[in-house]
């Protein structure tokens, strides 16, 4: 288990754009915040998005593109650098009007409306480099 | 995209009633503790509930009314104000015991058991008005 | 309603072990590192799983065993203490490759990988303890 300790820093709220890329938009606020550790959660609605999961076996992503408007009835996710910048990894849970739920890795999704809180945590250097047992860029001892 | 800037304030554990209406115990508990802002998260189980997924085109809610127990799997939200009140915009996502999974904004539901933890933000008043371009009422520039 | 107020502590991000068990090593984590009271959110993903379902009339959980692959999409849960010991109480929403989704009580999940977020809350002592009412173990006054 690699374990980094942090001190609570910045809280943030804000009004992402309607008709914004919703992955886009929080990767624009990090870094222009430099918020390089943290917290996020965001609610709200989209009018379309993709989900990936990721294949364990084959160490690929599978993408589920979802067009029409879903809640974002879910969605939380971590801050840490990836090749030298804050970078935000998002899992989420979408339903759609009929009743369907999706749920996974939040690629990407255009916003109807999204409301994000970003808990910034300051402390070290927390680092995503390839694992090669996953496949995945995971947190590394430096 | 408008952002807030806070501090972390008081961070709340609650138990809430057995029997009550959430998101009224939600409400009372950040009004009469003076939450004028903040971050929320719910674990528990419900034994009805009543999920809204918004209608984009028609800017109006539709109801999906649940009357059987289900686990309140997710369910987390922000607070800021309305109408001058501390106001709880609240998402969950619910399984009943056949494993039938609802996701959405969490209009009301019956608490069998719920523990509500409440993050403080405090820093400017975050105001929610009606936005026309989506019908909701959103946080907007003072 | 029972309502304990806490500042926020140490913030923790921790990679969990690949091919653990992701409850067992929450608890590690808390125990070890003396967090008697939190916030917690995962996001990843397991390789198995088990959801419980807490039948509410009968008092008694329903397990649901999941062997396949699953996103860890949304997970969240608190901190507190169970006969003398820090205890994480966690609810997740998971999803198959196929599209299922399972959301409840995580009773136990091989990780496959799994970033943890934990607020520490540093205050007075919130102790479980046997609700004759729901059958459960919930927050009580001393």
């Amino acid at each position: 288990m690699l374990i980094r300790e942090f001190e609570g820093g910045r809280c943030l709220l804000a009004r992402l754009d309607h008709g914004a890329e919703i992955i886009g938009q929080i990767t624009s606020l990090i870094r222009e915040n430099y918020i390089r550790a943290g917290h996020l959660n965001v609610i709200g609605a989209l009018d379309q998005a993709e989900i990936g999961y990721y294949d364990q076996l084959s160490h690929s992503y599978h993408g589920i593109q979802i067009n029409e408007p879903v809640e974002l009835a879910s969605c939380s996710g971590n801050i840490s650098l990836l090749a030298g910048q804050p970078y935000a990894h998002v899992h989420a849970v979408l339903s759609g009007m009929k009743g369907t739920v999706w749920a996974g890795h939040l690629t990407s999704g255009r916003i109807f409306a999204a409301e994000l809180y970003v808990q910034e945590l300051a402390g070290p250097d927390l680092i995503r480099s390839l694992d090669t047992v996953t496949g995945l860029n995971l947190w590394r001892e430096e």
